[in-house]
């Protein structure tokens, strides 16, 4: 099946120039959702995996999903101020100013193998303090499984020069 | 599986007198969590669901997991100006002022029947702007599904004063 025709590509979102690719065409679609979650899980077999951890809020749904197949709980990376418990937090630069993302302090177990997942990486910028905070959080980080992948930013090199191995299903050059 | 076990609550959050219930540690529970999406499922069965919708943020995670269960399609119901293409909005009071929520106009294939999942209902205010919505883009919501229930607060009730049956896995009393 060619998941890249269940994505929908939106021209000139957010802003003129960008060709924003809208994944919720695919997690919309049974058979394209199915697929995309079994493709995400098949690099990671053999991998032990303990725990998913996803990003808000996209990669909520996929690592939902990935987490349920896999039969391992799941860890939720949220923005800044949505966890009620304590929390350890990692902030990070965005093209304009900063962001922030969270964790629940006693959301990983020490050495849990945890798998990151979401729905594309770009520059890699939210990938890389995810892996940060699961990692300060105790975590072995053994991969990061993304739907898309844009090449040109550099987000899935960026990744692995961390050490940790990026898979994707989809690719889009010249974004 | 005693699930309430499986659920933290933080007491006096977000605000003095509010238990709040905290379903992270039931998700991130690789047992607990596959339990959860067992039963939140078993009621409906023999219900011929074609899509699961789930509103933003839990509901994502929750949502994924059930939809990738029954092998159906998810839809996100999302904040204001989170989705990139055109929309249908639902308005929705709050305790103090109102809030929005938003599908893609085309998230919904007529007469599909939606199952909508969420973590808590409570006074069932987003609930019922989910199901509007979803009932707008042509759905036949079928039923929701949620793990908590503070039936003191009647959300419950309301949705199945539209119609539209509820389950719970577990229900905290006097909140």
């Amino acid at each position: 099946m060619d998941l890249k025709s269940a994505i929908r590509t939106i021209p000139d979102y957010p802003k003129p120039g960008i060709m924003f690719r809208d994944v919720t065409t695919l997690i919309g679609d049974a058979r394209a959702f199915r697929v995309a979650v079994d493709r995400m899980v098949q690099p990671w077999a053999g991998a032990k995996i303990d725990r998913v951890a996803g990003t808000e809020a996209r990669g909520f749904i996929l690592g939902g999903a990935v987490a349920h197949q896999l039969s391992v709980g799941f860890t939720p990376v949220r923005k800044r101020g949505k966890l009620p418990h304590r929390t350890l937090i990692e902030e990070y630069e965005l093209e304009y100013g900063q962001d922030a993302i969270e964790i629940h302090v006693d959301a990983i177990q020490e050495n849990d193998r945890v798998l990151l997942v979401d729905d594309l990486i770009a520059t890699g910028g939210t990938a890389e303090a995810s892996i940060r905070l699961l990692q300060r959080a105790g975590a072995t980080v053994v991969g990061a499984a993304f739907v898309i992948d844009l090449p040109d930013l550099g987000g899935a090199k960026r990744i692995e020069a961390m050490g940790v191995p990026v898979s994707s299903l989809v690719q889009y050059e010249g974004d």
